[in-house]
């Protein structure tokens, strides 16, 4: 069954006037995690408050809204798009009132026995008001003997497996947990005289918090006032961190798992022109997450850089369907080549990733028919033959086109020139030889089996 | 603590297709009960469809959103406007998944015990995402040990106190309760080969539906496919229903507990009439509500009629405050006085309440500003000198005139120049010399204590 | 050609601080002249401001909108719904620039040869941005050789024909005009240092102002800082007063052309009751314009006054069509008949106009179908046999029923038990035997020639 | 006095079925070029229908809406955001009713003569209802005493000063011109057997129609049903084509007077290289205006070219202000650096202008804060000493910091270790040594004389 924290990005603020605020400008800034939803919680030690709905983060927020979310701490969240359900029920943070008095709830990540423990949980008489795998660990909290949410939470985290960077906001602290694999990022900041914790370093740079460290996999950071954060680490830590964050979902301004994202990509791009050179006449990404990995290939390969396809930054939800066919319309609403530039020329394309093909095919159509003389897709990461069970939406592996077609069919499925993707090896040697790294989608070696 | 629960209004159809736009019209008709929020859940059999939110029924639906929620039975909510919280999350029906499967709720009362329910639940490990009273009533049928929904629900009921007229909609059955004492009112009616159950029979005049019986105190009424709908007393009844229904709530074309609105207020101006006369030129309501009981005191004393005040109907919520008074503004907004009808005359002035004389004073003020020579308020009710605990939102016993001032006292205060309530016997003998009322807002003798 | 001026409101504010606020609260009570847009001008002296857009007053206008709205005077105006087009272009005020500096009109009424005016300014070089007749106006005051807009506005109004109650705002004066027949009402009133003119006095009711009297037939008033208002009679009065007002358009609350239009009311029904008695159990009304005429009638005959049917006032513009039909839906939505009052009884149902007939079918059938004995249809306007010209926004000759049925007919068709309509002589005494009043929708005596 | 068509998109179609639909998707592409206001009129060959409002391209019109505007041919704007008045009344197209029958008029540009035009105008007894130079054309088109629109277009056009793009719709015709300067561009394709008119070309890419040439400064183009488009050459044509739409305004994809802008850009870069030559660790442009040429720098230099800078699209219009103070928050909510890449690092930093030095006195900051050893900017353009008369939004010559101060100044005052702005000189080298450019803001040669 689906769950709905894929793809988000959560946010902490502990002993910091007008915690809200922060929430919500570091929500701003990790907005491209989840367009679909948003919600802040905040405490003023007595009381927990909270504001949650569909939309951007500028779209749920205004200042008469914010104004009611008093108080020093405060817990935040984006959620990604979902074909399903688009409930606001099922925006994050979770609130609830329990034995323990009052807490909310947000995370990033997928449980893997999310579906095994709920059905536990319902047996035991427990009701689900939302889609959310979230649900099951406030359950298990309020279900816990534990006198203290600080063991409560050990003890509930213990009953779960999967990926979850998550922040729960009592009355009176707040605490940031990280699974034991670390699959997916989070890092904490001071700022003035608290502290910030986020998905993803770029929300500190705003809002001029200074980094600190990454919570660490399996460590559960507990802030309280007047004390210094205490670290436990709860689990043995068996890292396992989502390659792909480097790949795709972080922005390049971003340090994640301790390395500049964009740093990081530059490396694959490198990495893709020493594996597989071609002869060309310029290299060009396909906006915006494909850049820094085209200047490593141009970089490498000496084949020189180009901005070939402008991206249209206003698509919004709402766009109208033509009535007669416009060719290939949702693409080129977003790219757009340049024609004088690549007409006649050999090019090699730097993307991402190739989930079904289609959009590649689409790509490769319009360079084609803008002029280009050749076109050689680079891929900066392996070929994904399996889904995520990690949090991230991907498609089913029948939809994976890699999971069914050879390099060379899927080459002559998008038309190009020719096609390749870095290897396993060269991802490896870009993040720094470094193996802690889950690439379950690539290689099908899942450290946490799912069971849901 | 508060609860959410207050005058609004419930609505459930069984076994007609489309349901949810029946249920959509249904509550547009019982609007009246509930500004704030509206909700409509349906099941097709397999699943349960939801959507709710703040606002309007026709301002919450379109036609995009009632066609996801398919199936033949659905039921629905107008929640009425409450001063402190206004979250989405506050809206019916709740919907829940627990180990039957999926059910989703819609409340009309007031628990009296729902605090101690809660802490009882919240003990024994349950969670409160809402504010609802009604969320007890899932936790209660999900730890419920019997087999069935069917006697889960008895088994539930039994643990709770207070006012509920409700209906539960499960993938494939539906069922609507009163409780005990039959504070808040429920119907059912027949519309093709299927049923429907609502808080005013005015619902079922808009969509066709043919009345057929009120549910009983204390009865539960099961709505099966293929099957008769199936009673089963599950309390004795002991009729306490509330006589404000009667004097301001329903709608003057619904049938409440089994007697025309309209009419019982036409009788109570007649007693008000026979009880406090009072020498005069026109009888005058306080529009709307007070439109029948003033054509009752009219039609007794012989005092003509008149349509005196006029109310203007599109005041709504984003009303613009003066920078500089306007005295009486907001009532002058709803009501107006036709001055040359009442220039020079004296008034016999029928309204249904006084709760904290504010607005009685305004009206008195308006009338004598133009030209009244003399006002003689009538109320058709008996002073108001308690709280309501059954799902009525009354101020706090301190901010009701009636609680710590004489009759007389309200009289100097509001200024007119006589004030009359209706006896609690004149009340009874309007509703047919029938005990079976709650009036513990105006006697004290509340049927069941409140215990929040 | 169809124009868009037709059944609206007018307000104008002179030298009364915050002069916006006062105009949206006197829009505000004029509401009911007017759904479909709204707008107001205003002047500080120095420049003049202008808002305008689609929807309800308390819609168009917020706090922030009213606040840049600056100045001492103001006009404003509010729209009926038109069938044709819905643009913002086609709300007022109209503001223009042009030789004399700045200016805007509102107008509530029709121009008849708005089509001759305009085809004669656009031979000249005239363009038109709107399909409002007022922009005829400015265009003649803008061609005036006249050396002061006072003299150019007799200029101007001295070229167009038809009804109008116009109000023009300048940088430093005001201007209020009614067209020599004073077809449409315009009253003005004494505010603070101020002045107040609008088309119902109700609208002096809320804020405050003290009625004067009404601007004459033909008669223009100059409003001027530091004088008293002038009065000038631009044209000899000859006097065919809209008798619909009195009919259906204004609030009951008002008084229109000198005299209460409730009381107006009251006596149509009496005469009805003389003119066509009939034994009956009640009198209902079918409200809210039924109401007085109802009372009348009541009065006059002894049959006891009831109010038989319920009007729901939550109607608006979003509401969704039933896939499968419920049987008269609309009619339903808004009007449903108390049956235990009605049940085996005869009734007289009073009702202000028939004009296609269908709604008054819908009405007899929902009464009959709640088990009404006899419907005896009683109008308090004489049949409509023609369309208006001068600012109502009636169907064309063709759909009127009256025009080409008898009355026997009209009964068979809306399947009542009698029908009948107040007499052109009624309707005289009604409004005190005085002979200047438009009949035309009645006798097809139009005052002026329609030429469009 | 300002008017009202600063930066803005035009668009034309002719002869294409569902017209409007493809004048949506061509604004939509052009949205980069105004986003306060959009606008478009189609015809059927019997009347002409228009919708505008506030917003985006894709607010403002929704299926529905679309859906109204029926016909074969179609005129779209979208207007630039400006400080002043933000009414609806001031968005394109302007619709008129003239002598001729009905116009739509789109224009792009500003006139110089607008002022002197409109009085003149006005003197002769013209109102304006808008604060568009645009409605200056209709008024002299409906004044020409010429027989035909084209003549009374050439007519009119011959009155104007200034800059304008224009593109006139009437029910059968559709007529596109261009000042003889040339000032804004306009281009031509061919879509199936209609044709489209754009500012830019990306607007063709998108629609799949077909490039054939730019209008020719002083040219008119005649589209007409079963005729090839007819070119008259109103004006000796003296191109001074704006060389901004090169530097800052147009997209990168696009032909802008026949030349690539992304080659432009590129070769600014490169000019401003060998101008301005330093020693750095690497060129990085601020996004996204400045890509193309710091790829430029980068090429000619060999220093490496590096996205240093991030930019987040998700910038609205509704962004909450911080109570105390996040330092730059509004340049870092736009632009974040990569600390890791620049830390201790020699920069380059491509901008494409200064206009009051404010931004770019922040962007110096952030580098610098994030560890930026020297920060050596350079921009793309001359100073820009003047404003603009020709349509583009500049700032009085008092905010212009290279107005007043000399670049040593705007240096010291930005905080950069070094400044350089390319020459005019590099500047026409990078067009092609082309002499045709306006360059009025640079060096104070204004072609037209501005009289406003």
């Amino acid at each position: 069954m689906f769950s709905l924290n894929e793809k988000c990005a959560v946010v902490g603020i502990f002993n910091v006037s007008n915690a809200a605020k922060y929430a919500y400008y570091s929500l701003f800034s990790l907005q491209h995690r989840g367009q679909e939803a948003a919600g802040i919680a905040s405490s003023d030690g007595e009381k927990i408050y909270i504001t949650k709905d569909r939309g951007l983060v500028t779209q749920v927020f205004d200042e008469k809204k914010l104004k009611k979310l008093i108080g020093d701490s405060a817990v935040g969240h984006t959620r990604y798009s979902t074909a399903g359900e688009d409930s606001v029920l099922d925006a994050q943070p979770i609130f609830a009132r329990y034995d323990l008095g009052q807490i909310a709830v947000v995370h990033n990540g997928n449980l893997t026995n999310a579906k095994e423990v709920r059905e536990k949980l319902i047996k035991e008489g427990a009701i689900f008001q939302t889609f959310m795998d979230t649900e099951n660990l406030i359950h298990l909290i309020a279900r816990s003997d534990k006198e203290h949410l600080y063991d409560r939470i050990i003890d509930s985290v213990k009953k779960i497996e999967g990926a979850y960077s998550m922040i729960f906001l009592s009355r009176k602290k707040m605490f940031a947990i990280r699974d034991p694999y670390g699959f997916r990022p989070l890092s904490m900041a001071k700022l003035e005289d608290g502290y910030v914790v986020a998905s993803e370093t770029c929300a500190f740079d705003l809002i001029g918090a200074e980094y600190i460290r990454d919570i660490k996999p399996g460590e559960m950071v507990v802030f309280e006032k007047d004390k210094e954060p205490r670290s436990i680490q709860v689990f043995e830590p068996n890292p396992h961190k989502c390659i792909f964050e480097y790949i795709y979902f972080a922005r390049p301004d971003s340090d994640i798992f301790g390395k500049s994202v964009y740093d990081v990509r530059v490396k694959m791009g490198r990495e893709l022109a020493k594996e597989y050179p071609v002869e060309a006449d310029m290299v060009i990404p396909v906006p915006d997450s494909g850049i820094a990995a085209a200047l490593g290939y141009s970089k490498e390969s000496g084949i020189p850089f180009e901005m070939g396809i402008v991206r249209n930054h206003y698509v919004g939800r709402t766009f109208i369907e033509p009535t007669q066919e416009i060719r290939d319309l949702k693409v080129k609403m977003k790219l757009n080549p340049i024609k004088e530039l690549i007409e006649g020329k050999r090019l090699v394309v730097i993307d991402d990733s190739i989930v079904r093909g289609t959009t590649s095919k689409k790509i490769v159509k319009i360079l084609k028919d803008a002029g280009a003389k050749e076109v050689h897709m680079r891929i900066s990461s392996p070929p994904t033959t399996g889904p995520c069970y990690y949090g991230v939406d991907t498609p089913t592996k029948d939809e994976l086109i890699a999971s069914s077609k050879t390099i060379q069919e899927i080459r002559d499925f998008i038309g190009a020139n020719s096609l390749a993707y870095i290897s396993i090896e060269g991802l490896i040697r870009s993040v720094g030889d470094d193996l802690s790294y889950c690439m379950g989608c690539f290689d099908g070696n899942y450290p946490v089996p799912n069971k849901n």
